[in-house]
């Protein structure tokens, strides 16, 4: 193995931190700035995090695969990546990590470390939303994972950069990202009893781009060692 | 045969089904948060659109091509890629793929699943800019698919980001796109009785360009064997 | 010599052309949708350059090099690229690209097929913005030329897109685009007495950069074969 | 040595000369443009910020590794790079070049060679965000730079793209970039007596992150020559 679990599980707590410091803090930078044009704002908000996103994954990808995202994780392991018992100890780095960096975003803009969210986000829309916010994000990293690796962070960036906007939720497609931005009173918030629903979703929308990638992209060699999806090296 | 002619039409339509809701989808974001102002509502419905041909084309390259065009289809076919067989095939998942995208974009928006566009798109100025767009984006996915498949996906996306100002119509480029986006009656819009000239000024765009690049980059070796276009693999 | 002239000189004339669509067309298309915000029409202009700057070397830079720019020619047969004798013709293909470029613009906008720009562009700072933007451009394509071709198209694409904003002529860097500009009276045009100053910083800028990267990146190897600057493959 | 001391230190004059022109510039046509509405200017200082890193260090990179900040030339001389007797040198270089970017600006805009910023930035908050920028900026460089050098350029230019929005001071997160915007009186500003505890949280944010890769990524092999962190070729 080259990172042991523990670099790798630090990795994933540090990168998954950084992304909701992006995705929170350029949220509330946008919105104070904006002057009330929420098109300018969430402009901004998206910038911000396509291109974490992208300097995120390149820089820890090569450490711990830079899911970020449980639910990356969970269709790696099923697609024979990172082995079923080091999955609870890749989610719970995401988690940490994703509750630190909001606590981090709101220290860095002088809020108070963390605030429960009022913005209701629910309903069919968005539900549909987020189901097909993650199934997208999925296809977009089986997709390149098995042919060209080395494209997964320049994807994933462009990806969500897209979804931001196409999808009715701004694409939270992650259930770190979501259960994170619950403890945000700010742009980026959703409130906690909506987090139920957005999980579920997200978690279908990647089981099911991950059965028709199986299908789509058949293992081309069975001698081939089975990879971490997203590890660019 | 890499991809049987199954997976490669899912590819094809499901790649084109998230480029309509891609399309379709930030426009309708872009309008309902730009507070009346078209141009910033423009920009979020051009990032989201670029990105997302990046993201897509990276994704269902490997399997399809990510044609996602009838044009670039049949430009495909015409310079020795996919047998003139498989061309129907294509051209259907695209279509079908197409109006997906829209109803899906719709749903995620809490609109009804299709609605007839009143946007009208017509005219000599508008005609020519789909035939400039059209001609342009073959020009883009020939002049590199020879010499360095890999960049199709980043060339194409700067190229439609781009050709989305540089043309009075927004460069649709694609008969596909085209007729679903008359199904869309939000910013993305063209009415019914609009598509028939776009779609000619963009099939005799798509036909220039390919006869120009045919005598700009003769095939380098007779022995080679001719590809897929846009197959960066 | 893999393409003879004539094919490269088509390819100059054409990517001119596009450029200089794409320059005037998007600068049209801002200025009328962006309510009279001048910053959210050139950021439209920009990021429509910028892509469309990466797009057209991509697709032509494997034919011709891509130059778009007498200074650029200019620059590489300095430096050993293309032969004296061929830079007449590449130059008079960019004046010819650019003016049609500017008329195709017109068009597809709907206004007449060029107008004599009002648009004075004069003064010690605007000189030395294009003295400094075109000096940073060479120094962007020659830096990186030697010893990574392939990154020339992001590299200027990046490069321009940044000088838009820190130059305070908004960095025209190219005397074929300076005098195709002088040609419409809309959003990117320069009046034609202005013309010969910003051409004179530009070479003056080009020169300095060239003689500084001569100095500054000298030739690894004698017995390599002198190659187009910007020729990616 | 590929390139000899004085080459490379005029390497890091002009490539940082060109990052605080295009800061600086940036900032300045930004804010005159933008009609009040500081998201608009913020955007343009971001999108011209990260556009020319991505060009300079693309430029530079082969020639003195593109530093262009003290704190990776320490931190390259920590982990191995540049011998610690060059660092004087090179940081020099740094300071010099970044002076002379913000008066090349200045003079760009029409405006009088230097001016004192009176631009208060300081708090917690304020030098939270530094250290954390000087962080997340060491984090991205050294994440890459054993594993991928070439994307180096990118990675960056993407990370500042997201800090300018998700940090709340906009990230300097470079001491030269630091003292050379105190010599500005606009939009990117900061008056002199904030520059100690912003050079300091940067330091330590640089100090912290490079401790952090040092366990995150021990050296693959003992036989491996230490090189350039930021070095692409």
């Amino acid at each position: 193995m080259k990172h042991n679990l523990l670099r790798r599980t630090v990795a994933e707590f540090i990168g998954t931190l950084f992304l909701l410091a992006a995705v929170v803090g350029s949220g509330i930078m946008g919105e104070r700035l904006a002057a009330g044009n929420v098109a300018l704002a969430l402009l901004a908000n998206t910038i911000a995090t396509g291109t974490a996103l992208i300097a995120i994954i390149l820089a820890f990808g090569p450490i711990s695969g830079a899911h970020l995202n449980p639910a990356v994780t969970l269709a790696d392991a099923w697609t024979g990546g990172i082995p079923w018992r080091e999955t609870p100890v890749y989610i719970a780095a995401q988690l940490a990590g994703g509750i630190a960096g909001v606590t981090l975003a709101h220290l860095m803009f002088g809020l108070s470390a963390v605030s429960a969210s009022t913005h209701p986000r629910n309903g069919f829309a968005q539900l549909l939303s987020e189901f097909i916010a993650t199934f997208g994000l999925l296809a977009v990293i089986l997709g390149c994972a098995r042919s060209r690796p080395s494209v997964v962070p320049v994807a994933v960036g462009a990806y969500i950069t897209a979804a931001y906007w196409f999808t009715a939720s701004t694409s939270f497609a992650n259930p770190a990202v979501t259960i994170a931005r619950s403890m945000t009173n700010t742009f980026a918030g959703i409130q906690p009893s909506d987090i139920a629903g957005f999980v579920a979703a997200q978690l279908a929308g990647a089981l099911a781009a991950t059965l028709l990638f199986q299908w789509l992209v058949p293992p081309p060699k069975p001698e081939r060692t089975p990879s971490s999806l997203t590890h660019p090296l």
